[in-house]
Protein backbone atom coordinates (compact mmCIF):
# COMPACT_ATOMS: atom_id res chain seq x y z
CA UNK A 1 0.00 0.00 0.00
CA UNK A 2 0.92 3.46 -0.64
CA UNK A 3 0.07 6.43 1.08
CA UNK A 4 -0.82 10.33 -0.80
CA UNK A 5 -2.13 12.99 -0.02
CA UNK A 6 -5.37 13.83 -1.34
CA UNK A 7 -8.34 16.29 -1.20
CA UNK A 8 -12.13 15.03 -0.66
CA UNK A 9 -15.14 17.03 -2.51
CA UNK A 10 -18.79 16.94 -1.29
CA UNK A 11 -20.19 14.61 1.31
CA UNK A 12 -19.60 14.44 4.96
CA UNK A 13 -16.06 15.27 5.45
CA UNK A 14 -14.76 16.94 2.47
CA UNK A 15 -11.14 18.49 2.72
CA UNK A 16 -7.41 17.72 2.51
CA UNK A 17 -7.14 14.03 4.14
CA UNK A 18 -4.48 11.57 3.29
CA UNK A 19 -5.33 7.84 1.60
CA UNK A 20 -4.20 4.48 0.97
CA UNK A 21 -3.72 3.04 -2.42
CA UNK A 22 -3.09 0.23 -3.88
CA UNK A 23 0.65 0.06 -5.05
CA UNK A 24 1.88 -0.50 -8.53
CA UNK A 25 5.44 -0.47 -9.91
CA UNK A 26 7.05 -1.80 -13.12
CA UNK A 27 8.80 -5.64 -12.79
CA UNK A 28 11.08 -6.28 -15.47
CA UNK A 29 11.42 -9.87 -16.30
CA UNK A 30 14.50 -11.49 -17.96
CA UNK A 31 15.60 -15.14 -18.44
CA UNK A 32 19.47 -14.83 -18.13
CA UNK A 33 20.26 -11.36 -19.44
CA UNK A 34 17.32 -11.09 -21.82
CA UNK A 35 14.65 -8.45 -20.98
CA UNK A 36 11.72 -10.99 -22.11
CA UNK A 37 8.41 -8.31 -20.39
CA UNK A 38 7.79 -5.35 -18.37
CA UNK A 39 4.47 -5.48 -16.65
CA UNK A 40 2.65 -2.99 -14.21
CA UNK A 41 2.15 -4.96 -10.58
CA UNK A 42 1.79 -4.89 -6.82
CA UNK A 43 4.80 -6.07 -5.37
CA UNK A 44 5.06 -8.92 -3.59
CA UNK A 45 4.98 -12.96 -5.17
CA UNK A 46 7.47 -11.82 -7.49
CA UNK A 47 9.16 -14.63 -8.39
CA UNK A 48 6.08 -16.35 -8.68
CA UNK A 49 4.31 -13.74 -10.92
CA UNK A 50 7.64 -14.21 -13.36
CA UNK A 51 7.76 -17.68 -13.27
CA UNK A 52 3.91 -17.37 -14.61
CA UNK A 53 4.40 -15.02 -16.99
CA UNK A 54 7.23 -17.33 -18.12
CA UNK A 55 4.90 -20.69 -18.12
CA UNK A 56 2.13 -18.66 -19.66
CA UNK A 57 4.54 -17.83 -22.57
CA UNK A 58 5.17 -21.21 -22.91
CA UNK A 59 9.02 -21.06 -22.10
CA UNK A 60 8.59 -22.86 -18.80
CA UNK A 61 6.47 -25.93 -18.87
CA UNK A 62 6.93 -27.22 -15.21
CA UNK A 63 9.31 -26.24 -11.91
CA UNK A 64 12.15 -28.12 -13.42
CA UNK A 65 12.93 -25.64 -16.02
CA UNK A 66 13.57 -23.30 -13.35
CA UNK A 67 17.35 -23.13 -11.95
CA UNK A 68 17.27 -20.28 -10.04
CA UNK A 69 15.22 -17.16 -9.26
CA UNK A 70 16.93 -14.12 -8.18
CA UNK A 71 16.40 -10.33 -7.81
CA UNK A 72 18.82 -7.65 -9.85
CA UNK A 73 22.04 -7.36 -7.00
CA UNK A 74 23.42 -4.36 -9.25
CA UNK A 75 24.78 -2.81 -5.98
CA UNK A 76 24.47 0.78 -7.92
CA UNK A 77 20.70 0.58 -7.73
CA UNK A 78 18.82 2.15 -5.50
CA UNK A 79 16.77 -0.50 -3.32
CA UNK A 80 13.88 0.23 -4.90
CA UNK A 81 14.98 -0.36 -8.73
CA UNK A 82 16.76 -3.65 -7.73
CA UNK A 83 13.31 -5.01 -6.42
CA UNK A 84 11.67 -4.61 -9.75
CA UNK A 85 13.83 -6.48 -11.86
CA UNK A 86 13.78 -10.76 -11.52
CA UNK A 87 15.89 -12.83 -13.11
CA UNK A 88 15.27 -16.17 -13.99
CA UNK A 89 17.73 -18.95 -15.09
CA UNK A 90 16.67 -21.96 -16.62
CA UNK A 91 17.74 -25.66 -17.68
CA UNK A 92 18.74 -25.78 -21.42
CA UNK A 93 15.70 -26.40 -23.27
CA UNK A 94 13.47 -24.03 -21.82
CA UNK A 95 16.01 -21.62 -22.33
CA UNK A 96 16.32 -21.98 -26.13
CA UNK A 97 12.13 -21.33 -26.31
CA UNK A 98 13.06 -18.11 -24.40
CA UNK A 99 15.86 -17.22 -26.80
CA UNK A 100 13.45 -17.41 -29.69
CA UNK A 101 10.64 -15.25 -27.97
CA UNK A 102 13.33 -12.67 -27.18
CA UNK A 103 13.76 -12.74 -30.97
CA UNK A 104 10.07 -13.06 -31.81
CA UNK A 105 8.89 -9.79 -33.56
CA UNK A 106 4.58 -9.83 -33.32
CA UNK A 107 4.27 -13.75 -34.73
CA UNK A 108 0.41 -13.81 -36.09
CA UNK A 109 -1.07 -16.87 -37.64
CA UNK A 110 -0.56 -16.91 -41.94
CA UNK A 111 -4.28 -17.12 -42.16
CA UNK A 112 -6.05 -14.09 -43.30
CA UNK A 113 -8.78 -14.54 -41.15
CA UNK A 114 -9.05 -14.52 -37.35
CA UNK A 115 -12.28 -15.24 -35.19
CA UNK A 116 -13.13 -17.30 -31.63
CA UNK A 117 -13.50 -20.36 -33.33
CA UNK A 118 -9.82 -20.21 -34.83
CA UNK A 119 -7.98 -18.98 -31.88
CA UNK A 120 -9.83 -21.55 -29.76
CA UNK A 121 -8.80 -24.17 -31.95
CA UNK A 122 -5.03 -22.88 -32.26
CA UNK A 123 -4.50 -23.84 -28.75
CA UNK A 124 -4.56 -27.25 -29.71
CA UNK A 125 -1.47 -26.70 -31.42
CA UNK A 126 0.19 -25.38 -28.47
CA UNK A 127 -0.25 -28.61 -26.83
CA UNK A 128 -2.95 -27.49 -24.58
CA UNK A 129 -4.29 -30.64 -23.16
CA UNK A 130 -8.03 -31.51 -22.23
CA UNK A 131 -8.92 -30.92 -18.31
CA UNK A 132 -8.37 -33.98 -16.78
CA UNK A 133 -11.66 -36.77 -15.99
CA UNK A 134 -11.94 -36.37 -12.73
CA UNK A 135 -14.97 -37.44 -9.56
CA UNK A 136 -17.88 -35.58 -9.18
CA UNK A 137 -17.73 -31.80 -7.90
CA UNK A 138 -20.13 -30.53 -5.47
CA UNK A 139 -21.90 -27.61 -6.56
CA UNK A 140 -22.32 -25.54 -3.26
CA UNK A 141 -18.53 -26.31 -2.20
CA UNK A 142 -17.64 -24.32 -5.61
CA UNK A 143 -20.12 -21.75 -5.01
CA UNK A 144 -18.52 -21.03 -1.71
CA UNK A 145 -14.85 -20.57 -3.27
CA UNK A 146 -15.27 -16.57 -4.04
CA UNK A 147 -16.76 -16.01 -0.19
CA UNK A 148 -13.22 -18.22 0.89
CA UNK A 149 -10.84 -15.77 -1.51
CA UNK A 150 -12.70 -12.94 -0.05
CA UNK A 151 -12.29 -13.59 3.37
CA UNK A 152 -8.67 -14.79 2.75
CA UNK A 153 -7.90 -10.57 1.58
CA UNK A 154 -6.26 -8.01 3.83
CA UNK A 155 -9.25 -5.56 5.41
CA UNK A 156 -8.10 -3.07 2.91
CA UNK A 157 -8.26 -5.52 0.00
CA UNK A 158 -11.46 -6.12 0.93
CA UNK A 159 -12.49 -2.88 -0.01
CA UNK A 160 -11.73 -3.43 -3.46
CA UNK A 161 -8.38 -2.14 -4.08
CA UNK A 162 -7.08 -5.29 -5.08
CA UNK A 163 -7.91 -8.40 -7.40
CA UNK A 164 -7.69 -11.82 -6.26
CA UNK A 165 -6.90 -15.07 -7.37
CA UNK A 166 -6.43 -18.76 -5.47
CA UNK A 167 -6.09 -22.30 -6.22
CA UNK A 168 -8.42 -24.16 -4.67
CA UNK A 169 -8.89 -27.51 -3.91
CA UNK A 170 -12.36 -28.76 -5.15
CA UNK A 171 -12.38 -32.14 -2.79
CA UNK A 172 -12.23 -29.74 0.20
CA UNK A 173 -12.40 -26.81 -0.59
CA UNK A 174 -9.03 -25.45 0.89
CA UNK A 175 -6.98 -22.51 -1.17
CA UNK A 176 -3.66 -23.50 -1.34
CA UNK A 177 -2.23 -20.46 -2.57
CA UNK A 178 -3.92 -16.91 -2.56
CA UNK A 179 -2.35 -14.05 -4.34
CA UNK A 180 -3.40 -10.10 -5.10
CA UNK A 181 -2.20 -7.61 -7.78
CA UNK A 182 -3.91 -4.47 -8.90
CA UNK A 183 -3.73 -6.21 -12.56
CA UNK A 184 -6.64 -9.36 -12.88
CA UNK A 185 -4.11 -11.28 -14.68
CA UNK A 186 -0.90 -10.67 -12.47
CA UNK A 187 -3.18 -12.05 -9.98
CA UNK A 188 -3.83 -15.30 -11.96
CA UNK A 189 0.29 -15.81 -13.23
CA UNK A 190 1.37 -15.43 -9.57
CA UNK A 191 -1.29 -18.22 -8.80
CA UNK A 192 0.21 -20.23 -11.89
CA UNK A 193 3.41 -19.91 -11.12
CA UNK A 194 3.42 -20.67 -7.29
CA UNK A 195 1.53 -23.97 -8.37
CA UNK A 196 4.31 -24.35 -11.05
CA UNK A 197 6.96 -24.24 -9.08
CA UNK A 198 5.34 -26.57 -6.10
CA UNK A 199 4.92 -29.15 -9.10
CA UNK A 200 0.91 -28.71 -8.29
CA UNK A 201 0.92 -28.49 -12.87
CA UNK A 202 -0.63 -30.01 -13.99
CA UNK A 203 -3.42 -29.18 -11.74
CA UNK A 204 -6.04 -31.94 -11.96
CA UNK A 205 -8.55 -31.69 -9.30
CA UNK A 206 -7.51 -28.43 -8.51
CA UNK A 207 -9.61 -25.12 -9.66
CA UNK A 208 -8.37 -21.52 -10.35
CA UNK A 209 -11.20 -18.41 -8.28
CA UNK A 210 -10.83 -15.09 -9.63
CA UNK A 211 -12.52 -11.38 -8.22
CA UNK A 212 -13.80 -10.48 -11.34
CA UNK A 213 -14.97 -11.81 -14.72
CA UNK A 214 -13.96 -14.57 -16.36
CA UNK A 215 -12.45 -13.67 -19.94
CA UNK A 216 -10.79 -15.45 -22.78
CA UNK A 217 -7.30 -14.61 -21.07
CA UNK A 218 -7.67 -16.04 -17.37
CA UNK A 219 -9.39 -19.08 -19.21
CA UNK A 220 -6.41 -19.57 -21.22
CA UNK A 221 -4.51 -19.46 -18.02
CA UNK A 222 -6.47 -22.29 -16.51
CA UNK A 223 -6.37 -24.52 -18.87
CA UNK A 224 -2.52 -24.23 -19.73
CA UNK A 225 -2.12 -25.28 -16.22
CA UNK A 226 -4.00 -28.26 -16.79
CA UNK A 227 -7.15 -27.30 -13.85
CA UNK A 228 -10.61 -28.72 -13.54
CA UNK A 229 -12.42 -25.45 -13.35
CA UNK A 230 -12.07 -21.89 -13.49
CA UNK A 231 -15.12 -20.34 -10.66
CA UNK A 232 -15.26 -16.26 -11.27
CA UNK A 233 -17.47 -13.78 -8.96
CA UNK A 234 -19.77 -12.38 -12.08
CA UNK A 235 -19.89 -13.45 -16.13
CA UNK A 236 -17.34 -14.94 -18.35
CA UNK A 237 -17.25 -13.76 -21.82
CA UNK A 238 -18.50 -15.48 -24.78
CA UNK A 239 -15.17 -16.87 -25.96
CA UNK A 240 -14.55 -17.92 -22.65
CA UNK A 241 -17.36 -20.23 -22.40
CA UNK A 242 -16.13 -21.46 -26.35
CA UNK A 243 -12.57 -22.40 -24.58
CA UNK A 244 -13.63 -23.82 -21.53
CA UNK A 245 -16.33 -26.22 -23.31
CA UNK A 246 -13.06 -26.85 -26.21
CA UNK A 247 -11.16 -28.16 -23.32
CA UNK A 248 -13.37 -29.88 -20.88
CA UNK A 249 -13.13 -27.04 -18.26
CA UNK A 250 -15.89 -26.43 -15.75
CA UNK A 251 -16.57 -22.97 -16.15
CA UNK A 252 -18.59 -21.43 -13.28
CA UNK A 253 -19.93 -17.78 -12.74
CA UNK A 254 -21.73 -15.77 -10.39
CA UNK A 255 -20.57 -17.92 -7.30
CA UNK A 256 -22.01 -16.15 -4.86
CA UNK A 257 -23.39 -17.64 -1.28
CA UNK A 258 -23.49 -21.26 -2.82
CA UNK A 259 -25.60 -20.46 -5.74
CA UNK A 260 -23.65 -20.54 -8.99
CA UNK A 261 -24.10 -20.64 -12.75
CA UNK A 262 -22.09 -23.31 -14.70
CA UNK A 263 -21.69 -22.57 -18.53
CA UNK A 264 -19.44 -25.48 -19.63
CA UNK A 265 -18.73 -28.90 -18.15
CA UNK A 266 -21.79 -28.95 -15.88
CA UNK A 267 -21.74 -32.69 -16.26
CA UNK A 268 -19.33 -32.73 -13.36
CA UNK A 269 -21.21 -31.63 -10.54
CA UNK A 270 -24.14 -33.22 -8.91
CA UNK A 271 -27.46 -31.51 -8.62
CA UNK B 1 -24.47 -10.06 -26.83
CA UNK B 2 -24.35 -13.46 -27.04
CA UNK B 3 -26.46 -16.58 -25.77
CA UNK B 4 -25.40 -19.47 -24.46
CA UNK B 5 -26.47 -23.15 -22.13
CA UNK B 6 -25.94 -23.00 -18.98
CA UNK B 7 -27.44 -24.90 -15.88
CA UNK B 8 -28.34 -22.91 -12.65
CA UNK B 9 -27.07 -24.61 -9.22
CA UNK B 10 -29.09 -23.61 -5.86
CA UNK B 11 -30.70 -20.26 -5.08
CA UNK B 12 -34.42 -20.30 -6.63
CA UNK B 13 -34.24 -20.93 -9.80
CA UNK B 14 -32.06 -23.78 -10.50
CA UNK B 15 -31.75 -25.73 -13.59
CA UNK B 16 -30.82 -25.18 -17.17
CA UNK B 17 -31.35 -22.17 -18.59
CA UNK B 18 -30.13 -20.04 -21.48
CA UNK B 19 -28.07 -16.70 -20.36
CA UNK B 20 -26.53 -13.39 -22.01
CA UNK B 21 -22.73 -13.21 -21.92
CA UNK B 22 -20.82 -10.00 -23.52
CA UNK B 23 -19.22 -11.53 -26.70
CA UNK B 24 -15.23 -10.73 -26.60
CA UNK B 25 -13.85 -11.74 -30.81
CA UNK B 26 -10.67 -11.06 -31.43
CA UNK B 27 -9.93 -8.16 -33.67
CA UNK B 28 -6.88 -8.17 -35.83
CA UNK B 29 -5.48 -4.53 -36.55
CA UNK B 30 -3.34 -4.17 -39.57
CA UNK B 31 -1.53 -0.80 -40.89
CA UNK B 32 -1.57 -1.67 -45.19
CA UNK B 33 -0.45 -5.08 -45.08
CA UNK B 34 1.28 -5.19 -42.00
CA UNK B 35 -0.19 -7.28 -38.72
CA UNK B 36 0.20 -4.81 -35.87
CA UNK B 37 -1.65 -6.45 -33.12
CA UNK B 38 -4.38 -9.16 -31.95
CA UNK B 39 -6.97 -7.88 -29.28
CA UNK B 40 -10.25 -9.67 -27.41
CA UNK B 41 -12.76 -7.23 -27.66
CA UNK B 42 -16.29 -7.02 -27.86
CA UNK B 43 -17.69 -5.99 -31.59
CA UNK B 44 -18.62 -2.55 -32.78
CA UNK B 45 -17.03 0.88 -32.71
CA UNK B 46 -13.69 -1.44 -34.21
CA UNK B 47 -12.53 1.44 -36.85
CA UNK B 48 -12.83 3.64 -33.47
CA UNK B 49 -10.63 1.22 -31.47
CA UNK B 50 -7.93 0.58 -34.19
CA UNK B 51 -7.68 3.83 -34.11
CA UNK B 52 -7.10 4.52 -30.65
CA UNK B 53 -4.75 1.60 -29.82
CA UNK B 54 -2.56 2.91 -32.87
CA UNK B 55 -2.74 6.20 -31.14
CA UNK B 56 -1.56 4.70 -27.98
CA UNK B 57 1.16 3.21 -29.97
CA UNK B 58 2.35 6.00 -31.22
CA UNK B 59 1.90 5.16 -34.50
CA UNK B 60 -1.01 7.83 -35.38
CA UNK B 61 -1.01 11.42 -33.58
CA UNK B 62 -4.26 12.75 -35.28
CA UNK B 63 -6.68 12.41 -37.48
CA UNK B 64 -4.70 13.58 -40.29
CA UNK B 65 -2.52 10.11 -40.33
CA UNK B 66 -5.32 8.08 -40.92
CA UNK B 67 -6.07 8.00 -44.71
CA UNK B 68 -8.49 5.28 -44.97
CA UNK B 69 -10.06 2.57 -41.68
CA UNK B 70 -11.98 -0.70 -43.74
CA UNK B 71 -12.88 -4.30 -43.14
CA UNK B 72 -11.30 -6.86 -44.59
CA UNK B 73 -12.71 -7.65 -48.01
CA UNK B 74 -11.71 -11.17 -48.73
CA UNK B 75 -14.69 -12.82 -50.39
CA UNK B 76 -13.19 -16.01 -49.08
CA UNK B 77 -13.70 -15.65 -45.13
CA UNK B 78 -17.28 -16.22 -43.89
CA UNK B 79 -18.31 -12.78 -42.52
CA UNK B 80 -17.71 -13.12 -39.27
CA UNK B 81 -13.93 -13.27 -39.70
CA UNK B 82 -14.12 -10.33 -42.15
CA UNK B 83 -15.51 -8.18 -39.58
CA UNK B 84 -12.45 -9.33 -37.61
CA UNK B 85 -10.14 -7.39 -38.97
CA UNK B 86 -9.32 -4.15 -39.53
CA UNK B 87 -7.15 -2.39 -42.13
CA UNK B 88 -5.89 1.22 -41.59
CA UNK B 89 -3.93 2.68 -44.19
CA UNK B 90 -1.90 5.84 -43.18
CA UNK B 91 -0.54 9.17 -44.32
CA UNK B 92 3.36 8.97 -45.17
CA UNK B 93 4.79 9.81 -41.85
CA UNK B 94 3.10 7.53 -39.12
CA UNK B 95 3.12 4.73 -42.31
CA UNK B 96 6.70 4.79 -41.57
CA UNK B 97 7.03 4.37 -37.73
CA UNK B 98 4.29 1.22 -38.06
CA UNK B 99 6.97 -0.29 -40.24
CA UNK B 100 9.26 0.28 -37.12
CA UNK B 101 6.62 -0.95 -34.92
CA UNK B 102 6.11 -4.27 -37.08
CA UNK B 103 9.65 -4.86 -36.75
CA UNK B 104 10.67 -4.06 -33.08
CA UNK B 105 11.09 -6.90 -31.26
CA UNK B 106 10.79 -6.64 -26.92
CA UNK B 107 12.68 -3.20 -26.98
CA UNK B 108 13.40 -1.92 -23.50
CA UNK B 109 15.46 0.54 -22.08
CA UNK B 110 19.23 0.29 -22.16
CA UNK B 111 19.18 0.81 -17.97
CA UNK B 112 19.52 -1.80 -15.12
CA UNK B 113 16.92 -0.43 -13.23
CA UNK B 114 13.24 -0.14 -13.66
CA UNK B 115 11.06 1.72 -11.37
CA UNK B 116 7.87 3.48 -10.95
CA UNK B 117 9.83 6.94 -10.90
CA UNK B 118 11.93 6.28 -14.09
CA UNK B 119 8.52 4.65 -16.16
CA UNK B 120 6.55 7.59 -15.61
CA UNK B 121 9.75 10.32 -16.53
CA UNK B 122 10.27 8.19 -19.83
CA UNK B 123 6.78 9.45 -21.11
CA UNK B 124 8.66 12.97 -21.37
CA UNK B 125 11.54 11.10 -23.69
CA UNK B 126 7.83 10.20 -25.48
CA UNK B 127 6.66 13.73 -26.14
CA UNK B 128 3.74 13.60 -23.67
CA UNK B 129 2.79 16.97 -22.92
CA UNK B 130 1.35 18.52 -19.20
CA UNK B 131 -2.14 18.64 -19.32
CA UNK B 132 -3.26 22.18 -20.55
CA UNK B 133 -4.22 24.88 -18.63
CA UNK B 134 -8.45 25.64 -18.28
CA UNK B 135 -10.65 27.66 -16.12
CA UNK B 136 -11.84 26.25 -13.09
CA UNK B 137 -13.72 22.83 -13.03
CA UNK B 138 -16.84 22.13 -10.67
CA UNK B 139 -16.67 19.27 -8.70
CA UNK B 140 -20.09 18.22 -8.45
CA UNK B 141 -19.89 18.22 -11.73
CA UNK B 142 -17.05 15.75 -12.14
CA UNK B 143 -18.98 13.56 -9.85
CA UNK B 144 -22.11 12.96 -11.56
CA UNK B 145 -19.92 12.16 -14.61
CA UNK B 146 -19.76 8.37 -13.70
CA UNK B 147 -23.64 8.56 -12.87
CA UNK B 148 -24.30 9.79 -16.55
CA UNK B 149 -22.07 7.25 -17.99
CA UNK B 150 -24.00 4.13 -16.36
CA UNK B 151 -27.39 5.69 -17.46
CA UNK B 152 -25.60 5.91 -21.02
CA UNK B 153 -25.27 2.18 -21.17
CA UNK B 154 -27.61 -0.33 -21.89
CA UNK B 155 -29.75 -2.15 -19.81
CA UNK B 156 -27.56 -5.79 -19.89
CA UNK B 157 -24.35 -3.41 -19.38
CA UNK B 158 -25.68 -1.53 -16.57
CA UNK B 159 -25.70 -5.08 -15.05
CA UNK B 160 -21.78 -5.23 -15.10
CA UNK B 161 -21.51 -7.20 -17.94
CA UNK B 162 -19.18 -4.41 -19.98
CA UNK B 163 -16.64 -1.91 -19.17
CA UNK B 164 -17.32 1.54 -20.04
CA UNK B 165 -15.55 4.95 -20.79
CA UNK B 166 -16.44 8.13 -22.31
CA UNK B 167 -15.45 11.39 -23.34
CA UNK B 168 -16.73 14.39 -21.26
CA UNK B 169 -17.27 18.00 -21.70
CA UNK B 170 -16.17 19.03 -18.45
CA UNK B 171 -17.82 22.59 -18.60
CA UNK B 172 -21.14 21.14 -19.54
CA UNK B 173 -21.16 17.32 -18.46
CA UNK B 174 -22.25 16.51 -21.68
CA UNK B 175 -20.78 13.25 -22.83
CA UNK B 176 -19.82 13.08 -25.92
CA UNK B 177 -18.51 9.88 -26.83
CA UNK B 178 -19.45 6.59 -24.66
CA UNK B 179 -17.71 2.74 -25.47
CA UNK B 180 -18.21 0.00 -24.02
CA UNK B 181 -15.93 -3.48 -24.47
CA UNK B 182 -14.88 -6.61 -22.36
CA UNK B 183 -11.92 -4.95 -21.88
CA UNK B 184 -10.85 -1.65 -19.56
CA UNK B 185 -8.21 -0.51 -22.34
CA UNK B 186 -10.26 -1.69 -25.10
CA UNK B 187 -13.48 1.07 -24.40
CA UNK B 188 -10.77 3.68 -23.34
CA UNK B 189 -9.07 3.16 -26.88
CA UNK B 190 -12.41 3.47 -28.52
CA UNK B 191 -13.34 6.74 -26.97
CA UNK B 192 -9.88 8.28 -27.58
CA UNK B 193 -9.24 6.71 -31.24
CA UNK B 194 -13.08 8.49 -31.48
CA UNK B 195 -11.59 11.24 -30.52
CA UNK B 196 -8.85 11.26 -32.63
CA UNK B 197 -10.78 10.92 -36.18
CA UNK B 198 -13.08 14.06 -34.80
CA UNK B 199 -10.32 15.88 -34.19
CA UNK B 200 -10.60 16.48 -30.43
CA UNK B 201 -7.26 15.56 -28.88
CA UNK B 202 -4.96 16.98 -27.99
CA UNK B 203 -8.45 17.50 -25.60
CA UNK B 204 -8.25 20.48 -23.70
CA UNK B 205 -11.23 20.97 -20.90
CA UNK B 206 -12.50 17.20 -21.66
CA UNK B 207 -11.98 14.51 -19.89
CA UNK B 208 -11.74 10.70 -19.48
CA UNK B 209 -14.88 8.88 -17.44
CA UNK B 210 -14.27 5.36 -17.09
CA UNK B 211 -16.61 2.89 -15.29
CA UNK B 212 -13.72 0.93 -12.38
CA UNK B 213 -10.12 1.72 -11.20
CA UNK B 214 -7.41 3.75 -12.84
CA UNK B 215 -3.94 1.90 -13.71
CA UNK B 216 -1.38 3.54 -14.75
CA UNK B 217 -2.01 2.14 -18.49
CA UNK B 218 -5.79 4.22 -18.45
CA UNK B 219 -3.93 7.62 -16.70
CA UNK B 220 -1.54 7.05 -19.53
CA UNK B 221 -3.78 6.80 -22.11
CA UNK B 222 -5.99 10.23 -20.80
CA UNK B 223 -2.44 12.16 -20.47
CA UNK B 224 -1.25 11.25 -24.53
CA UNK B 225 -4.77 12.58 -25.69
CA UNK B 226 -4.33 15.64 -23.93
CA UNK B 227 -7.12 15.64 -21.13
CA UNK B 228 -7.56 17.66 -18.14
CA UNK B 229 -9.07 15.08 -16.39
CA UNK B 230 -9.57 11.66 -16.03
CA UNK B 231 -12.23 10.38 -13.28
CA UNK B 232 -12.89 7.16 -12.11
CA UNK B 233 -15.71 5.42 -10.07
CA UNK B 234 -13.23 3.46 -7.68
CA UNK B 235 -9.70 4.00 -6.95
CA UNK B 236 -6.37 4.68 -9.02
CA UNK B 237 -3.48 3.06 -8.19
CA UNK B 238 -0.11 4.91 -6.76
CA UNK B 239 1.45 5.16 -10.28
CA UNK B 240 -1.83 6.88 -11.80
CA UNK B 241 -1.16 9.75 -9.37
CA UNK B 242 2.52 9.52 -9.48
CA UNK B 243 1.99 9.76 -13.57
CA UNK B 244 -1.15 12.34 -12.78
CA UNK B 245 1.14 14.73 -11.24
CA UNK B 246 3.84 14.63 -13.30
CA UNK B 247 1.76 15.87 -16.29
CA UNK B 248 -0.71 18.07 -14.24
CA UNK B 249 -3.70 15.81 -14.64
CA UNK B 250 -6.76 16.29 -12.84
CA UNK B 251 -6.75 12.67 -11.03
CA UNK B 252 -10.82 11.63 -9.40
CA UNK B 253 -11.75 8.78 -7.98
CA UNK B 254 -14.61 7.42 -5.84
CA UNK B 255 -16.86 9.70 -7.95
CA UNK B 256 -20.46 9.24 -6.33
CA UNK B 257 -23.51 10.77 -6.50
CA UNK B 258 -21.82 14.61 -6.61
CA UNK B 259 -18.81 13.18 -4.59
CA UNK B 260 -15.26 12.47 -5.05
CA UNK B 261 -11.93 12.22 -3.82
CA UNK B 262 -8.69 14.07 -6.13
CA UNK B 263 -5.62 12.72 -5.57
CA UNK B 264 -3.64 15.13 -8.50
CA UNK B 265 -4.09 18.86 -9.89
CA UNK B 266 -6.49 19.67 -7.42
CA UNK B 267 -6.04 23.33 -7.38
CA UNK B 268 -8.38 22.99 -10.78
CA UNK B 269 -11.66 22.84 -8.52
CA UNK B 270 -13.23 25.01 -6.74
CA UNK B 271 -14.58 23.75 -3.07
Amino acid sequence: MTRVNAVRFGGDTPGPREEQLATEEPLEIRVGDRRLAVTMRTPGADFDLAVGWLFAEGVVRGGADVRSIRYCTDVDLDPLERYNVVTVDLAAPASAVAAELAARSYVMSSACGVCGRDTVADLRGRGYLPAPAVPGLDPALLGALPERLRRSQKVFDRTGGLHAAALADLTTGELLVVREDVGRHNAVDKVVGRAVLDGLVPAAGLGLVVSGRTSFELCQKAVAAGMTALVGVSAPSSLAVSLAREFGLTLAGFAREGRLTVYAAAERLGR
